[in-house]
């Protein structure tokens, strides 16, 4: 009990410290100094201040809305002249993060369930009812074989199919694209976003922007940078592509929102940045159906009651809003992990030093003297020399009083 | 050869340790145990126990699929006495991780292709056909000027337009909303979560809920957390709103899952967390187009094959289910770093303690002594005084049996 | 300032080093390699080699486009022969990471919004009038309750609802399913990822492929694994579902696209992999509503101009793209991180070996000795033992030349 009692307050009443040898060398010390100046500078400059590394992070949570707004007119021999408006070209009408134009068409007007004679292609022509298998379904065909051998035009036969008829052509995409027009249309984005670490919420609609403003402003990159409504034409060249080119077989533009926040200063100085970027692949030649396209149907019925229907293949060009962003905030971990791994890193300093002192100096074995104590095993000592013994005995002497 | 191999068992039968000097002192022994036993109390406690820096963490990848039940009933004018049910008011019928309800609604119905009055406002009001411009296009307008004034009602006259006419005149909005019943509509959210680094996965309907209570149950935040089925006031009001009064513009509400997991703990622990927030703003001065709408089209064919549609402006509450989460499990490299750190930080005690020790105590010179071994640099001892030249030998002859 | 000086200079011209005690002993001295090692094997193995601590990560940021291509003939009494096309099937035509293909059907065609008797469940059947309140709307009904008691069919007689008339009966969903021929369907995904911290960017259309190749291929695990088409049927047997059971209630599939990443090494290497998983739960015991559907409707007009719809429930499969991956490249953060901690960790074998050496061995008072270094406090000394007393005054005679 005593023992514990004494052997406890050696514990708390003592104080431990490496013993350090001062070697007062001008080359040395020099070097050493620079060494650890050079990564106190490391841990400080990069680590600190160019990575915010006493930063805890967090990623953004986001939630966007999109509207559309303008009026293409078209005339053409199909159908006629016709306006389109925001009902008609966004498809569906809403979307989370995404929104699609229709910028151009092909359309299959009256088709009904009949049959008719397939579109020709190197597997459909044919000459007599023997090239056609019944109950066939090719998986880039638009039916099922009937078996028969029909006449798609004058000059080609195909085999007949079951299908909604007439099959849809879009051999021939029209050039320039239909609704060319959808380059001066607006499209005003909402971005409401969260750091839930923080609790830190904001809008892409910047507290002190008016109203009266935002009737009349359209995004540019140096005059309006924080507007929220943005030209599909400027959206798309300043990904560097031509609209109208992209317009005809349609394509995916990334509208990013970086939200990279420093929360240690005012909520003000985090404000949203925006970049358009083409996401899809023009390279024609590695790919499968270039362009962004999907097809879809209206549907009627006619005064018998049969269903008929207005086939669309849609090219046009989704929008895709990408929201991404990392905030960060003054925190205890990361500042003390690397407070931490950075005072292990000064101790690099000494052993550096240590190796070109102790291994690479003509002054080695000097030096070494003063660093190292050499003591032999006990076994070896008991037969030992009798220096030993002498340097032995005075530790001893400080000791023993001392021994718990 | 000799040379090497004495070395290499130098090198592996030598263990060095640094030398330490213990001072026996009430003050600056208690002093450093408090700095160390503090920098041991945040290590453990604060990185260790509150932040788990033992876990490895992973983000939850999750799939969502909604369902909302409810029949409302309406009687106006225009549309008469009509029932709405899912398939009329969720548009478009599924989305990924979002559901849209409406619950306003501004229809136009019967319009087709042809000429008629813009609405009135600023710029479309004129008094003669010389106000308008054949052809002009404006982003806000509804269609393209032919360049006529002609007659909106009895007393206004607006510049002709060719567009879907008539055109919307969306000045009114419904107020009580069109579809208040749908406060009572429920919302099944099915939401299944995936820990791709640690091969979990859960789903928010728990194991042990039977099949009967799904059936009937309605989630509460204290009667019935787990229960999947929302009422949909009741979503809106735990956000802090006001259903009604947001049904009528419309809005966009968050559903948080959330599914922080210890997994070192059993799995039975790892439930979800709903919450309910408002992600648009209400902020009617600060914002372009309050609320949240969207315009769609129904087409039909009249008996003469013209193709009519009913306009739809939607006004309406999109749920945005956003699933977010962190799981922790045990592994060894956060573990490790924190631990480095965490005793490169106790170093710092001993850093701190000498400071004190050897720069602010009154008896500094006497510790500085005790820790320091003070030695000139080799070209100076050469040259140098005779007190250092016997402590230089008497190292010197310890040394020499045991030089390599 | 000349102290300033002298002390400025003492600060850049010395070089402090821990003394160190050597001790050889064969059994503590390979004890102390040891752990040594270990601790190196454990930093540069795993957290190295394994886990690349030398590594910064980012997630990816990824686009994705699909399409699907197929036809299917179905025969019913109520349909006819009717073919299946993608407009039919792929409903909403297009949506951002997910794609729904429609398997099986109730259809509910010419509902008109009427009067007619309510679906029989234990709460519509009725036998009088007095069973029905008048405007009673439930949760799961079709309508509004007219508070009338009508026959559903000769046997049954249930309370009469304003609805959409006649009302839906999904009691009995076809089986098989009725588009089963969508096991034979293909899907093309088309994936473009981005890492935005390393800006690298990559297609799942890798650049060695050729179109030739892209217009026949098939996805397959082991002959073709980079092909971007795959076969809706291999999609769910690779999941280890059978997918003509799946088609029936429908369901969710997840198609994981795995982007890990080494950018350290050419970007050849970085390759997507697919994976597949049921995502939905299958057992029905612990859910509502198993698998997968919602309901939508076609909206006509009839010759009067009365709005008639046909509502489809529709079963099917939603495929969701989930794409994931973390891409590593050298940096000097984590890496000095890992480093510092790592150093750190290796001071762990002096302490483990100290405990060991000072604490367990035999011989603990021979090798404490060498270590420490006891001084007694100052006011202790001053009325103290002269043994002590010597020590000092030889330190302070060292010490005295060079006291600044």
């Amino acid at each position: 009990m005593a023992g514990c009692a004494a052997a406890l307050s050696s514990f708390f009443f003592e104080y431990d410290t490496p013993r350090i040898v001062l070697i007062r060398s001008r080359k040395v010390g020099l070097m050493n100094r620079t060494v650890q100046l050079l990564i106190l500078a490391y841990v400080i400059g990069w680590v600190f201040v160019w990575e915010k590394g006493y930063q805890e992070t967090d990623s953004v949570v986001s939630s966007i809305t999109t509207k559309v707004k303008g009026v293409a007119l078209t005339n053409t021999s199909e159908l006629g002249l016709r306006v389109w408006d925001v009902a008609d070209y966004v498809i569906p009408p809403q979307q989370e993060n995404t929104l699609f134009v229709m910028t151009n068409i092909v359309a299959t007007l009256n088709q009904r369930q009949s049959t008719c004679a397939e579109l020709p292609d190197a597997k459909t022509v044919c000459i007599s009812d023997d090239n056609c298998t019944f109950g066939s379904i090719d998986v880039h065909g638009s039916g099922v074989a009937t078996g028969k051998c029909v006449h798609y035009n004058a000059h080609v036969k195909t085999c007949e199919v079951i299908a909604w008829c007439p099959v849809e052509n879009d051999t021939y995409v029209p050039r320039p694209a239909f609704l060319k027009a959808a380059e001066n249309f607006t499209l005003l984005i909402k971005n409401h976003i969260w750091y839930p670490k923080f609790n830190f919420t904001k809008r892409n609609i910047l507290p002190n922007t008016s109203a009266t403003y935002l009737k009349s402003c359209i995004y540019d990159t140096k005059s309006d940078p924080f507007c929220p409504i943005f030209r599909l034409g400027q959206i798309v060249e300043s990904g560097g592509q031509s609209f109208q080119q992209m317009a005809v077989e349609g394509g995916i533009m990334g509208i990013q929102i970086n939200w990279d926040c420093n929360l240690d200063r005012s909520a003000s100085h985090c404000i949203p940045k925006y970049s358009f970027h083409r996401l899809d692949n023009q390279d024609s030649d590695h790919t499968v159906s270039p362009g962004y396209n999907f097809r879809f149907a209206k549907y009627y019925k006619d005064a018998n009651g049969t269903e008929v229907r207005t086939l669309i293949k849609a090219y046009g060009i989704r929008f895709d809003t990408i929201v991404f962003g990392k905030a960060g905030k003054f925190d205890i971990i990361p500042t003390m992990i690397n407070i931490g791994s950075g005072l292990a890193l000064l101790g690099v300093a000494t052993v550096l030093c240590d190796i070109i002192v102790l291994y690479l100096m003509k002054k080695r074995f000097y030096y070494r003297e003063k660093k190292y104590k050499y003591v032999e095993d006990y076994e070896q000592v008991n037969r030992s020399l009798p220096n030993f013994t002498g340097e032995m005995s005075r530790d001893r002497l400080l000791l023993s009083p001392l021994g718990s």
